[in-house]
């Protein structure tokens, strides 16, 4: 049987109205819509709409809130913390890299800290929201524990990600959306749902001896031992600590798991420093030169950051997104949930 | 025979004659000694005095600038763009972080782009000035190509450090710095005068392939693979690029290597966004939980970004800092070039 395969507009529209009847306003749900089925579009599906489900029962318990009251509560000309009130990320998150540029645009530099807010989706999303009106975009996010710090043998870190784009020419931008793990969450999940094992430093079980077993394999690994437990653990004191939010230490002395997240997200005014085109240009001549190196063994390409995620997305947009079966239910159950008629081709 | 050992303040001293005689004012040459004997205070050897001579040779020859004209060649009240002339690192990154602080005592955060510097020394040094002042501090370095970019058998990119840190109550800052090549180019030096061999996944030969041999072993590899290698490019981007200060695709293209750097420095107003007392505690908290996580074998204690630096600093303030035989010949050299008394202990 061939994979169900879904147009992204379809999907989108799909996934707005979902939203919509779980409260949502109509605005927000097209934001959070559009995030989540962009994530598909790029190949990045552990953060695509097979969160959907999750995100309606996250409503109905009120972990997410569909109608936030989000403020700022702290601002100057250049930074900004707002109170997202458990706002689904992208509601937040959207208008927070708005303002990072607007203020980026005045001064030269955007930095906004988030608090409270629920799961954000792809970082890149933001950053390279910064990257399309040419400015550099920054975007980080810090959860409660699922990684080992270098050293221990349980969780204490967040894997947290860190996504920064910048802005081409002729080429893509360049878009990085790296976790400070091994191996990002949703590889984990993947290797269960494949029944295929996990690489061999990805993960620990759950008494903290390494497991390659992707139904045991729990706890991150962080990516290169002390420099990715280092940055997890930097980027917490940057947002969850300087927010006065903390998403470690009361997990760990045995409190509840607030089950939010805090996160940052700045951008730079290229054009304060450098002429716009003359940046995009340089850009382009480094991916030139990076790209006309030799190959290492097994290389046919040297690729750019958020390169992979481009060349999916340039198929799917063309032959729609595909839609694993578990997924597939996952949506036909959102539909019933809502008595919505579901998306053409599912 | 037992290691020379030198006290810091001697060496301090000694090391600011040099760089007076050379042609520095007597401040710049300051700042030099205590940037460098810092960096061995701390263990850190690699970018300690053993670089005198070299720097020496570089005044001599022009490629370091002993009287630079440091310039602000853009500001607003946020952001600044210092030109740097080919300055001694130090000279000019100090002064920049100073401003970085400034800045952000009036709107919260300062990011100063510096361009055309000469070697910066231990990147901690800047990350921890703010973070004595109870400021977050980030300083990230770019230099020409000597690391090769994930799928590459070539150096393409600059083994972008990274330093962050942030101020602690009880417990000492926490200071990462970290390169984004799996080793530094410093361990590299190291395992050459020991004679023993390289990490199994630290450097490439000339020819592109990976070798243990420390002899051969010329270009280094990225951290965690796409990781290390998107973080040091997109440094490149937000720092070289941004400044108008290409130093990767004129090399790659065959040009001369420019043998100077870029770099950023910023600083984040802690208390604009919560109590600076508040957050010093919150750093405390999650570093004791952290620490009181069960260990992984082989470990018996689970070390803070900065904290092993630090123990040594604590043992080489009191015990002085020993010197190799090849660094005191550096310095005797340096001293019969200028007819100056050595340091007491060499």
């Amino acid at each position: 049987m061939p994979d169900i395969r879904i147009r992204a507009e379809h999907l989108e529209s799909f996934i707005q109205s979902v939203f919509e009847r779980a409260g949502m306003p109509p605005e927000d749900a097209a934001i959070e819509a559009e995030v989540l089925v962009w994530a598909n579009l790029r190949g990045v599906d552990s953060h695509g709409v097979l969160r959907v489900l999750s995100y309606l029962d996250n409503i109905r318990s009120g972990a997410m809130n569909a109608r936030p009251n989000i403020r700022v509560i702290k601002e100057s000309p250049a930074v900004a913390h707002i109170a997202c009130d458990r706002a689904l990320g992208p509601v937040a998150t959207v208008p927070a890299m708005h303002k990072a540029i607007e203020m980026a645009k005045n001064v030269g530099i955007g930095w906004v800290l988030l608090s409270n807010v629920t799961h954000q989706g792809a970082m890149a999303y933001y950053s390279l929201m910064a990257a399309r009106e040419g400015f550099a975009g920054i975007a980080i996010v810090c959860s409660p524990p699922n990684m080992a710090p270098f050293g221990a043998k349980a969780a204490g870190l967040h894997n947290s990600p860190i996504a920064i784009a910048v802005p081409a020419n002729e080429r893509d931008p360049i878009s990085l959306d790296m976790a400070t793990s091994v191996a990002a969450g949703g590889k984990l999940d993947l290797a269960r749902d494949k029944g295929v094992p996990l690489g061999a430093d990805w993960a620990l079980d759950a008494e903290g001896n390494p497991t390659t077993d992707a139904h045991k394999g729990t706890i991150l690994r962080p990516a290169g031992g002390p420099k990715g437990s280092g940055l997890a653990l930097i980027f917490q004191c940057l947002s969850s600590l300087m927010a006065g939010n903390p998403l470690l230490a009361p997990v760990l002395r045995g409190g509840k798991n607030p089950r939010a997240q805090n996160g940052i997200v700045a951008a730079i005014d290229i054009s304060f420093f450098i002429d716009l085109e003359d940046y995009k240009n340089l850009v382009d001549n480094l991916v030139d030169e990076l790209k006309a190196l030799p190959k290492a063994d097994g290389f046919d390409d040297i690729l750019m950051p958020g390169e992979p995620e481009n060349l999916t997305l340039a198929q799917r947009a063309v032959d729609g997104i595909p839609i694993p079966k578990g997924t597939a239910e996952k949506l036909r159950e959102a539909a019933r949930r809502f008595g919505l008629a579901l998306p053409e081709g599912l």
